[in-house]
């Protein structure tokens, strides 16, 4: 009994022991020791990263305000490991009390709340490039930002509290400078800096493609400058916000929605707080789900709200509104890869909008073939998400996943299982939604959502019927001269091997040659 | 003037306006619209995750208790599109005031804070299922724990409150439980089951593989029950916390270590809060950065911790200690591959431990080759992460990175460009560590530090000359049979096609066929 007792107060302690142990980590906390998570795995990746996400802000702006964007990004080697990265834009400025959480605090933003179409949705990326340069250099963040032409310029500098996710601020102070409104960013963190793929030159001439509208410099440590000049005046249209649509909506949500909404009714609550729901459709899902129209959304029980959320999933929707997508646009798309690539052949598709959990987006697919590009290595493929090129995780990502499972073998290409094709062509895949689901906080690939991948191949299929019978008209051309100068280079071997087999004289080997070339003619074309 | 002035303010207006749009993201806001994240982007791979971070914990919590683990897994359909998963285990329980913030809230446990090898890690896991749960059929988790035989068991049904992300007890009692000590979970939720490959019974079965100390039980929902004994009766040895390594660590660290350490001056700091310092190494340290041995850390500013790191970045130190780390060992892992698969040649290698930014690691590889192995398919690779299989996101991880850019072919096999080599072939690959670096939340691969990768390769090339020593034994008996069988084949037609060709009569195509035979073996041998 005694030992029995003892054993009990052992696994009593256990339970207790871990429970000691067991602690609340703090979102700061928990992005330093998962820096990866954020895009900063490698000294190389830091700098293209942070440059990444605060050019994606600033366009992001520069949008929203209807102003033409002009956005310079500076690196400098500091020491043999350090670079200090500077990043300005003629954006609308930031109000000086926002500075400190935009910069200094992971998850504040003012796109995660709302469904439109953005670069930045998380309200992580530029602070964790604060943290990031912080954690390697122990240097604050250097911001400088002017609202207004007629009021001085506010300049601080930042530290972040890790074990609070609270911005601190060093220094402040109001500063002149020679411009009406824009932003600056100076940190300075551990990096690599390097040309060539998945580089920040490389990042910035294919943001250069899928935003016309942008002036973009490039300044790099060597002192190379490169600019990209606006290739036109007119802003894209400012993303529209919109409601989420009924289709793929879940019961949480769904539930939290009634609990948060100023309607007053439940057929009030389902036309204003969704798209696509008009009064008729409302009140045959209220029917149907045996709830009156008049209900308080707020006091709707959890049981109701299941029959009204199966009610939905029966309920046939109109297409969600395409007005809040800005896709790049077939012609643009065209004309953006006849710029880049030196091809034969272009093909490009937008896609209708289609709908995953709610969030309408719009897939477009593009092909380059032939002339100039490399016919022996596997295709390039280049993804874009809301006008922003993905460089990394290509492997993870559902665009590649839908490429490389797109059979090429019938568009006349070559292609091994699970492989991108082989071929001179250049596959570019854009996704625009209101929201795009990235696989990771650093939002380098896009996941596996089935109604994702199912309108990438059908507007990569799409394309790919449009190449195939390009390549098949080429084809058959160069495969008979193919077949042809196998016959004269192999013909007089074979004839040679009879003459030694058969003990044969010199004079008698045309003639086995002549007869030799019309057999295998013959029986190719059986 | 007045023009100019209203376009001051519209430019002001702008920067307000973003600014009030600016709001906090609570993490399971975060969380609940990016899903995907934490493993739940599919109704196949929710209950998957499930199992999967509920058995995780229940192994976790029986190895720091040193009790052989008895786990019951059953998923019961309920309706249509919802499962109900129920995980059961033998552990020492969990005392009642920590359930709500283990299952209830995210970014809760007890080995975020610690350097130790554990499954869990990241106080996410099993608080995202309930959330998942919650999310798609709005009902509780339902839990019940037992933390000593003397005391009844603890019963509770708990919801999540997402804005907040706080658990809510909607109920609670005790209850009568025939069992020691242990817990019970069952969260209810829109899910898939299905067999096959990333099945939750192929989970079970790699899980089975990695911890023969344990038994596993899996009732399917047509009522199959799939049992894995225990193969030992001897639990693994306890890991062991660790103090961090000096190489790898960072200036932010070392500056909150600093802060936050007990130790009084620097010396002692130095030698007590790291691991493999010693007092002379401490001493030196201090020296060559300018820095008395008795300052006090909490005092140290920052130029100062910056001249420490750079100095211990020049200092050699000896290899992390091992202890700490629990491979699963060349043995083992041989036995465990030849009782999972029907191969002629297994071979298999631990590494001795590395260093990733402080943190020790040891990679295990193993080959089964040949057999009834698939001869024509890509080779099969099984990747763990501190005894976990890793079933998803497989071409993400640096695993296969590593595996697909060993050069196969110098070990006899054939490998297209990027690929898994081809052949019969199963690459098991296993990462132990007091912290892995996943590329997500959602623990399914592992992220692309350049040690590791190094690491992986070493392992795998170790194999792959062993493997490739036998391969070109076989080759060389299985390509003379080859060779020979594809004479016998061809030299009849052939034989045929001369005749025709030179107009023969039949009895010379035998003399025909025996001198081709012999011109053909000839030249072959050239």
């Amino acid at each position: 009994m005694q030992t029995k007792l003892s054993e009990n107060k052992l696994e009593m302690n256990h339970a207790i022991e871990q429970a000691k142990k067991q602690r609340e980590i703090s979102i700061s906390e928990f992005f330093t020791k998962n820096r990866h998570l954020l895009g900063f795995d490698s000294p190389l990746k830091a700098i293209s990263t942070t440059v990444k996400e605060s050019v994606d802000n600033s366009l992001d702006a520069c949008e929203e305000s209807n102003i033409l964007p002009n956005i310079e990004v500076e690196i400098k080697q500091t020491t043999q490991e350090r670079f200090q990265v500077t990043i300005e834009d003629n954006g609308p400025g930031i109000v000086k009390e926002q500075i400190p959480k935009i910069f200094g605090k992971l998850l504040y933003g003012s796109k995660f709340h709302t469904l439109m179409q953005g670069r930045g949705q998380q309200g992580i990326g530029v602070s964790a490039s604060v943290l990031y340069g912080q954690l390697t250099t122990g240097k604050p963040a250097k911001i400088t930002s002017k609202i207004s032409k007629n009021k001085p310029a506010y300049y601080c500098e930042l530290h972040f509290d890790t074990q609070k996710n609270e911005p601190e601020i060093t220094r402040a102070e109001e500063v002149e400078w020679n411009k009406e409104h824009g932003t600056k960013i100076i940190i300075e963190m551990e990096g690599k800096y390097q040309r060539g793929k998945r580089s920040v030159s490389e990042y910035i001439k294919y943001t250069a493609v899928s935003n016309p509208h942008a002036k973009l410099t490039l300044i790099e440590p060597d002192g190379t400058t490169i600019v990209y000049p606006r290739a036109t005046n007119h802003p894209p249209a400012k993303s529209k916000e919109i409601k989420p649509h009924p289709d793929g909506i879940e019961l949480g949500i769904l539930i939290n929605m009634l609990k948060n909404t100023k309607s007053r009714t439940l057929q009030a609550f389902l036309t204003t707080d969704f798209s696509r729901i008009g009064a008729g459709t409302a009140k045959k899902i209220c029917a149907e789900a045996n709830i009156n129209t008049n209900a308080r959304p707020t006091r709707i029980a959890k049981q109701e709200a299941d029959n009204l959320l199966q009610t939905i999933r029966k309920t046939k929707f109109v297409s969600p509104q395409t007005d809040c997508l800005s896709p790049i646009g077939e012609d643009l798309l065209k004309r953006s890869l006849k710029k880049e690539f030196d091809a034969e052949f272009f093909v490009t598709v937008t896609r209708p909008a289609a709908v995953y959990r709610g969030n309408p987006f719009i897939i477009e697919a593009g092909l380059a073939y032939g002339g100039s590009l490399n016919r022996e290595t596997n295709a390039e493929l280049i993804r874009f998400a809301n006008k922003v090129p993905l460089q990394y995780q290509q492997s993870a990502c559902s665009i590649s996943k839908s490429v490389t499972r797109t059979k090429w073998k019938q568009y006349g290409l070559h292609q091994s299982n699970g492989n991108l094709p082989t071929g001179p062509l250049v596959i570019a895949v854009h996704m625009a939604s209101v929201w795009v689901p990235f696989t990771s906080e650093s939002k380098e690939s896009i996941a596996h959502y089935p109604e994702i991948i199912k309108e990438i191949k059908l507007a990569v299929q799409e394309c790919g019927r449009q190449l195939g019978k390009y390549v098949r008209k080429q084809g058959k051309v160069k495969d008979e001269a193919k077949k042809r100068s196998y016959l004269e280079k192999y013909v007089p071997v074979i004839g040679e091997a009879l003459k030694e087999i058969l003990a044969l004289k010199d004079k008698d080997e045309k003639i086995i040659n002549e007869n030799l070339k019309d057999y295998l003619e013959r029986s190719r074309k059986l």
